[in-house]
């Protein structure tokens, strides 16, 4: 069988590339990675990517996929080492229930506490903080994926890093310590799983780039959210 | 093995039980159907769907599943008889990627068609009439499965249903038949599958709620959107 062709189109600073490359890691894929300026994308990934033109795509011997959670999935069935789905259906069912809880209610309320100011934020802030309380509902143990790390570890892992620069730069604390004390560890535990460790962007340059981005958002008056 | 227990807990004009119902169907499995009154919902629903006390949900031997799409694919993996999905991973993640897409962008804003007038119709209009454009881009030929239905068109095969009834009750067509053939001629094809057609509530019934639905919206002003 000829060498399998496997090429990234990410951004660095993109936590859906980023679970893309966690799940490729732990298969041990080799892949080529192509990091995409935003405001000038690539013809290859208008091309790949007609639908929205937007990062993250894989490309495996020239066929793209998009969509992070859809690669996954898709990485996960081509390579069957290391699986990062339990075999239980049932078990498989609630990873995929709370990757998508926190795309699409954790994310949209932190990123709106990340952007608003006075009330809103404080409206944005009782937000994440509801919808993180739930999240913790999901851990199976010390991680989503028991005491080991699965497909909603992989999926959301990006969460705590960029809430802690989120906290950092709005001066608020989004994740009550004393109240969530299993999400609370499961942010420390699973930014310290090497293979995932490895691969976050630096953090001082994620957090002046996420200051910059809020300030020409906030100067811009809109409110765009990033692409999954 | 003792008898499999399957409940779903669903509501009669929502496509979002219908997809699980027609899944189910397809499967063969037999279960045990419980309409639930959205104004009152009942105890088990609230307790199955702690998160989003939502419908469709479905209990399997006293095990809850909730949100749509995650239970179709639950439903595939627990009974492998008359697969949903093709087996090629690729083609399993064009299947998501399009159901997906249509949750995503088709669904909206034919919803925002459903409820604007005015200016903010015409801009809802052109919209929906987009997304579907790019909807048919996912067609491999007859279904979204190819020469029969599969994932996609399970998930997504209400659409031209409840299009239909939005077009009537907006007096506006949102499918271009001389610009999107293909698509025009899948939201005939996909509706005469016997399977799924059978399970259609009937549509007088479903068109009357959906214009006291518009009305009880647009006399509160709100926005609201179905549950998935």
């Amino acid at each position: 069988m000829a060498k399998d062709e496997v090429k990234l189109f990410g951004y660095w600073a993109s936590p859906f590339a980023l679970r893309v490359e966690w799940a490729l890691k732990i298969k041990g894929v080799e892949y080529e990675y192509i990091d995409e300026d935003l405001m000038n994308k690539s013809p290859m990934l208008l091309q790949y990517n007609p639908v929205h033109k937007k990062i993250p795509v894989l490309v495996h011997n020239g066929k793209p996929v998009a969509e992070s959670l859809v690669i996954i999935e898709y990485i996960e069935e081509t390579w069957k080492q290391n699986p990062i789905f339990p075999e239980d259906p049932y078990e498989k069912a609630q990873a995929r229930f709370w990757a998508k809880f926190a795309d699409e209610k954790c994310q949209p309320s932190i990123f709106s506490a990340f952007l608003k100011q006075g009330e809103e934020l404080e409206k944005a802030v009782k937000e994440a903080r509801e919808n993180l309380k739930t999240l913790e509902m999901g851990l199976k143990g010390k991680f989503f994926g028991g005491e080991k790390i699965g497909f909603a570890d992989v999926a959301i892992g990006w969460i705590p890093f960029w809430t802690g620069m989120t906290e950092e730069i709005i001066g608020v604390k989004l994740v009550d310590e004393e109240n969530m004390t299993l999400l609370n560890a499961w942010f420390k535990d699973v930014l310290n799983v090497e293979i995932l460790k490895e691969r976050l962007p630096p953090r001082d340059k994620t957090l002046a780039h996420c200051k910059n981005f809020r300030e020409s958002l906030l100067s811009a008056g809109a409110s765009a959210s990033p692409s999954t």
